[in-house]
This record gives structure tokens, sequence and C-alpha cells, in this order.
């Protein structure tokens, strides 16, 4: 009688927690997004019902059918997980399923997992902060509610200093780049985008600020904009923190 | 003759990737920092080499002899795992690692970790973004080189608008506190502070920005700042997103 709001992490199976995999292995029930891939739900017992509630082109499931579907499902069985790309609580919704099963009265936890903010630059041998180049980080996604996307002061991102990731950025990649030099950063700033970050098909491009949107960007894509971007600590030979810091 | 440095979580063992789990059980080397339990490296082998070097009162292993050691080991053994509390790109000097193996030939591959930024607001029912009341997050340290420190832009970091979350910063939480206020964030924004998240010793504190540092902040500290910290949704029905948002 628990729902578990558990994140699957970037792509890798193997950076799944040994929480999730443990939770996965007992489920009887698991509500999916459709970045979790079928070699993480094979975790799930072959009786296990799969619920994919992912968005796809030509229609998404809404918000609060998902929460119907966890609240169903949650008053009838002891294992509910909820699987969804990354940690819950980063662009997740985690929040408003956790509402809606504690209006319901039905216990739920959530169990982090590795978000691909913080595993895409690794993944390209871009550190995410360094005491060379960049105090600290800040993650912000292009798919906002508009009311809260107002909030964003984009003028103190442009002048925070922190290296700055945009998850799901892809369609609006051109107007995030015109905010932020409008807000004054400079447009040589090195940008990274790294499109199925940790899988096979992981691909990545390099370019500056001022190019970012030139180009299609396909999600899902993580775009890193800071001095680290330009590193690549892979091939550590061809690199230089000076060069950039 | 591969040096993994590998994130360990925020402390739970069960936190731990299902990939450091397995590198710790074939680790010929395990080069430790002192906040990794003994729970997690009990995963290593009997006949595995533990080196612990965490910083500790009355003494700290420089960051060179720790790249020393890596260097030492990873040249004489197959299987080397680095780890780090959290992940190893989050303030975990993992880029300055990369960069002295890289230069000595020895090969390293960074596996990320949960960061105790993402995992210990969710521990205590906050959630770091959501659509109602934050549409992101910054992360930074207080345990800065002050050189960068002095790069980060108080005033646009007081404006931002995202949830903002504090590692190691027990010793300046009121140096903080001011510099935010300073920048001009309202004494009354909310804060949490979270002490060994994860761990059967957490400890939680809700107060307001203007009373941080108030009271004495121990490490290891999560801070989150913003309109979510006041938020529980482990008991919802106390907790209400309207009356923050």
């Amino acid at each position: 009688m628990t729902v578990y709001l558990v994140g699957a992490g970037p792509g890798d199976p193997e950076l799944l927690t040994v929480k999730a995999e443990r939770l996965l292995r007992r489920a009887d029930v698991v509500v999916h997004d459709r970045l979790v891939s079928p070699e993480i739900l094979a975790h799930a017992p072959p009786w296990a019902e799969l619920v994919d509630v992912g968005k796809r082109p030509g229609g998404s499931v809404q918000q609060n059918a998902i929460n119907a579907v966890l609240i169903d499902r949650g008053a009838r069985f002891d294992y509910v997980v909820r699987l969804k790309g990354g940690d819950p609580h980063v662009f997740g919704r985690a929040a408003e399923e956790q509402i809606a099963l504690g209006n319901a009265g039905i216990a739920c936890e959530v169990v982090p997992g590795i978000s691909s903010a913080i595993a895409a630059p690794a993944a390209v041998g871009i550190p995410l902060t360094t005491r060379l180049a960049s105090s600290g980080f800040t993650v912000v996604t292009a798919h906002q509610d508009p009311a809260t996307d107002r909030s964003l002061d984009w003028e103190a991102l442009a002048r925070l200093g922190t290296t700055l990731v945009i998850l799901m950025g892809a369609a609006r990649a051109a107007a995030f780049r015109d905010r932020l030099v409008a807000g004054g950063m400079d447009p040589l700033t090195p940008v990274a985008i790294i499109t199925d970050a940790t899988l096979p098909t992981m691909r990545e491009t390099r370019l500056r600020l001022g190019e970012l949107g030139d180009a299609p960007v396909v999600n899902p894509s993580v775009i890193v904009i800071g001095a680290v971007a330009s590193l690549d600590l892979r091939s550590f030979a061809s690199a230089s923190l000076e060069a950039t810091a």
C-alpha cells in the first residue's frame, strides 16, 4: 500500500540506484515514463503490470490521469513503483503526485535518482563544478509552466557565474540564447549539447552561446553553458583548464 | 589500470548506484573520503586495500597527496575506486584528479552519484522544483577557493528565483544570510537545514532566512532556501502549496 516515486537515472541501467532496482524487483505495478528503457523495466517481475504514461507525439497522458492511476493502483497493491527519468523532483512533477496521493490517504516515498543534469556533463568529460572555473551550478528547464517561467530572472541567470544546465531545452534553445545574451552573457560562452546521455546512442556538440539554436536541437538533450563546457577531461591531453578559466 | 572516480551518494548505502556497487565488489584499492560509511566500504573484497584520505579535525590530506596515491595505485592495479561522498563533480574536486591522472597517462572514468543537494530535500519532503513554486535550482558551496567565491554574483543569486541549495555551508551560514539579504532576498524566505541526510541520524530544522546562522549549523548539512523549503510532502495533510507559492 505504498507508491514509490523512483528516479530511474539518466538512461544507463547501471546508473539506477540499488534501492530502485530492489523496489522494481518486487513491484506489483510499474507506472513509467516514455524515457525509461526496456532494460530497466526488465527488472520488474514478469507478472508485474507495466503502465506506460509517457508523453508521445500525437498525444500525452495528463497529470491528473497519471494521479488517478497511482491512486487506483496504490489502493490495491503493496508495491507500486512510479518510475521517472532522472530524479523525481528535478522537473519530474513528483510534488503533484505526492499531493494527490496524500489527499487520497495513500502512503508514498520518494527515491532519488541520478539527474541527467549531473550525469550528462560527466559522460562527455565536463566537470559541472571545479575550483578553477565554476563555483556552482544552476539547473532550469524549458518545459515550464508559463506562469513560473516568467518568475525566472534572466538577467540574474546571465550574471550569476555558475555553470548553467538546461534540461529539455531543445525546442526553445534559440530563445534561451536570446534571453541570456540580452541579459549580458557573453555570446562566446562555451556550450555543450549532450543528447541521449549515458546511452550507447549518446552524441555531443560543442559550440558557443551565440550559435545555440542555429542548428536544431533534439530531445532528450542536456545543454551545458559556461567555461567548463569547453573541457573534455576524458582526453585531458587536448584540453587545458587554464585556457578557459 | 583504470581509476574510477565514483560517487558514493548521500549516505544511505541503498542510494549507491548499481555500477558503484559492482566496481566496489571488484576493487583492488578503495581510496575514500571520511564521509563514506562503513556499510558502503563493506562492499569491497576483504583483500582490497582501503586508503582513507578524508579530511578530519587536526589535519587533512592535501589534494596533491591524494593525486599521488591515485597515480601510484592506478599504475599498479586493475581496479582502483576513488570513492567520494555525493557526486564526484559536485564540489568533489574530481576534475583535479582527472587532470592529474591524465597527465600521468592513467585511464580514469567518472561514475556519477546522487548528490545530497538532490537527496537531502527529498528526504524531508521538500520538492527541489515544482511547477507551482520553483522553476529551477542552484547549488553552491561555502567551501570555495576564495578566488572563485568572489566570482559568485550574490545579488544575482538573491534575485534568481530558483531554489538555492548550499552544501557544506555550516561554518559560513550567517555570512550567506547576510550576503543574500544584502542582495535583496526576503529575510522571511523559508529555509530548511538537513544534517546527516538519508542516514538514521538525519535531523532537520526549519526557519526563515533572517534566522539562519543564529544557531550553530553542523556539517555535513544541506541548506535549502526558497518557497519549497517550508513544505513537507511526507505529511501533506499539514502542508499547503498555496500558502507558500
